[in-house]
């Protein structure tokens, strides 16, 4: 592997924050920057917006930066929790599809796809897909993007939303931007990690053509055994999740084991698993003795500190394309040239 | 239905707490009082005792209400969160096997079975439950309740714990501790309770020989897709759960919705749901929320209000028997007669 990761392209002039991590093959700038100007459109299938700031401050910004962006008529529509009742959600959707977009992002996770599953028009989103519409999100997100990967074999992408993290108070993270400009701009072909001595047994790992796929590991979990969820096998598997104690995190992880899900995969990458909190009742038992009680029970590697869940610096992942795994020393690389 | 629900026995005299749902057929009273010692075999299979006090006392109020109690050795056990290791939990449930015990108690829930499931010897399990050991416990104890019964079909008890409910510091909840000496002296038939206007749909319901099953909604759902998990056509599903916001509670019914699992029951009980705190951001949504839409949606009664979960007045439930479900305008019976 004689990649780098860089954040940033090193040419001072360019106004576009690409990012390369193939330093020999930066494909966009090899051909200048003639560049068509991409659109965002922005719906909420989930959770009602609670900070509509934060969703006009990363609309703002990324028009600023170039791009056409189209919020969805009902991107701020609320019915108790949710963005609006299921026959709103489910037209946000249907709008996000027929939308042309190069992007199709969520506003924000949260809680509410569950329920529309039995009732998307998955034929649908697959034309969009294949006509060109990028679908990205993460979180709640997981169960739209595993459905369509079980109901069409599409590919969606594990990313940024809106409101969390390109309309952050502070601007978006330098990177998750980088990576969502990749995708936007149909450029990215990987992603590069650091990893640390947790990791070392796994070096020189080099999985090909496996695919990737997973999400939030709370509503992966619970979607086990349902027509939505994917028969992968021989997958590159990636987990994230948030405020889940660790022996929550654990029995979810276990189910996975036990309906033989983790089993059939080449590989398991855990990404960060944010406020992961223990009790004074589990004196010692943490997020790294699961990880451990794993990795001894299973015959897979299991990689940990991929840059992806509920925190600022994100990369963004396809779920559902054959990518190649490569274990370096102090580097892991996901690499899926172009999806 | 010409059944009461009386708490106790009439007979002032009596030394022992039995209740008598059945008026007619109190057939422990029609003998007298020439009653075999019960013993009762108190083990830790799941999470660490954190009150031993607790547990002590519960021990000494039986000891004095006249059972013969038996402290598993490794009761008080700890590796970290659990009741010792994998090794030493596996011998305790071993170890109840053999007790000869009228009833193998739970000494707590918290989490700890699911890890266990692959190791079980269920065979000596089934082989227990033929001799007459009946295992009662609750909450975490629904995974190993759940696999025995998909693995041998053998009939365990959803109960009380000895530290929460038995050792309880006000002394035990009086149905409670009825409901579990009709387990322990082998003469329960049934539990009755009192239903509101929420469930007046369902008056003249009479369901009969169903298989009824249930437990812990959040270890239940953990298990879905796995080879623990009972496939069980046309039960009585019941559940219940503690410390989950209604949003949880509506993402696992989901799961159980769309993997079969409800649309295959002949109805749905509901015990409660204790701490299922909402917070501003649901605006509405609640646990009532949640029950109406699985009503709207499911084609089988959504029955609520059973004495059941992590609350002091819980009836004992045979799980993997067949019963009755009985419903009036003002009370619900399950009845399963002699397990």
């Amino acid at each position: 592997m004689n990649t780098k990761y860089k954040a940033f392209c090193d040419d001072p002039d360019c106004t576009h924050a690409h990012h390369s991590w193939l330093a020999a093959d930066n494909a966009l700038h090899e051909g200048g920057h003639e560049i068509r100007q991409r659109r965002v459109y922005v719906y909420s299938p989930s959770g009602a917006v609670q900070d509509k700031v934060a969703i006009r401050r990363g609309a703002r910004y990324l028009t600023k930066a170039g791009y056409d962006m189209v919020l969805d008529e009902a991107v701020f529509a609320r019915q108790t929790r949710f963005a609006g009742d299921h026959a709103t959600r489910l037209a946000a959707i249907k709008r996000a599809a027929d939308s042309g977009a190069d992007v199709a992002l969520i506003s924000r996770g949260g809680y509410g796809l569950n329920h529309l599953l039995p009732l998307i028009d998955y034929a649908h989103v697959a034309q969009s897909i294949d006509a060109g519409v990028q679908w990205m999100g993460f979180s709640d997100f997981t169960a739209l993007q595993l459905a369509v990967l079980a109901k069409t074999g599409r590919v969606t992408w594990a990313g940024a939303s809106l409101g969390v993290d390109l309309g952050h108070a502070d601007g978006p993270d330098e990177i998750t931007l980088a990576c969502f400009e990749d995708v936007a701009f149909r450029v990215g072909e990987g992603a590069g990690w650091r990893i640390g001595k947790d990791n070392a047994e796994y070096a020189g790992l080099d999985l090909q053509g496996a695919t990737l796929w997973g999400g939030n590991l709370a509503v992966l979990s619970a979607m086990v055994g349902t027509p939505y969820f994917p028969q992968v096998d021989g997958g590159v598997l990636f987990l994230e999740d948030v405020a889940e104690s660790p022996y929550r995190i654990e029995r979810m992880l276990i189910q996975l084991e036990q309906a033989g899900v983790l089993g059939a995969q080449k590989a398991l990458v855990l990404g960060h698993f944010t406020h992961a909190n223990v009790t004074a009742h589990d004196r010692g038992f943490n997020l790294k003795t699961v990880v451990q009680a794993l990795r001894d029970r299973l015959q897979i590697p299991v990689l940990t500190q991929l840059p992806f869940g509920h925190i600022r610096t994100k990369v963004c992942l396809p779920v559902g394309a054959k990518v190649d795994l490569q274990v370096g020393a102090r580097e892991a690389l996901l690499v899926w040239g172009h999806v």
